[in-house]
């Protein structure tokens, strides 16, 4: 098996073609994960979000870590990791951001949002309710590796 | 959609199952996340690892997040969360833990160990260095949804 540094290129590459990752953050040292689906563009990884202990973590700490990675076997994989900073878009500072981010989620996301506007319906919109928010990202270093043949044949993982 | 809490069996029985997580550590509040190979056997996970980044952290900072998820679309998946601790096995005080873990691994990962056992042959022991460590559970949540019908069918994820 071969491990690959990837370059900030290859990095941001993989992330824009990239719909599921895992979020970290923390607080008080306690750090806590979750898979998110996203949409990278530019510096930023936008996410709709219903509000829980991820937000009320955020909120207290933006500093988070974003991992997103394809795993095929234990030798053939591609790990991505972005180092960032939380920012909600609330109204009405960030009305233009908070559309564009709707834009962009809706292209890859509109059964979705529309499932989860259906819950608000049901449930009252005081128990469930939505928020826009992005990642700014400060750094990326990514991970590449490949399989000897023999190991690539025997998919185990 | 619907999503439902899981309780402590359902949570453990799936983290029995299940042999790729995402591991979450932190250090001055900024958290970082990759993902692991593991065994669960009763309040433990059980690692084989190399020396790096998420090692130094833990050994500075032991609380750790486990997140394991099963994600078939949006609308369907499972995502278990166990926090917990982080030790190390080193030898001679955990001799009888480490060939417990050993053994463990060996009968999921033995090619794996084989590839690592190489790399370090290739490249001296001096260069790559596995440990094994264990994470004490401390406490588990989890969730489960489970798409409408109409939304299992639209499988995009």
């Amino acid at each position: 098996m071969m491990i690959n540094e990837m370059n900030q290129e290859e990095c941001r590459a993989f992330l824009a073609s990239a719909s599921l990752g895992r979020l970290g953050c923390s607080l008080d040292n306690q750090p806590y994960v979750v898979p998110i689906y996203f949409v990278y563009e530019l510096d930023y990884i936008y996410v709709l979000s219903t509000f829980g202990q991820k937000t009320d973590w955020m909120r207290a700490n933006p500093q988070v870590c974003l991992e997103v990675d394809e795993i095929t076997t234990q030798s053939q994989w591609v790990s991505v990791i972005a180092n960032g900073r939380y920012q909600e878009l609330p109204e009405p500072q960030f009305t233009a951001e908070r559309e564009h981010a709707r834009a962009l989620l809706g292209k890859r996301y509109r059964w979705w949002q529309n499932a989860l506007a259906e819950r608000e319906l049901r449930l009252g919109n005081d128990s469930i309710t939505s928020l826009f928010f992005r990642l700014h990202i400060d750094s990326t270093t990514g991970l590449r590796a490949i399989g000897e043949p023999a190991e690539r044949d025997e998919k185990r993982g």
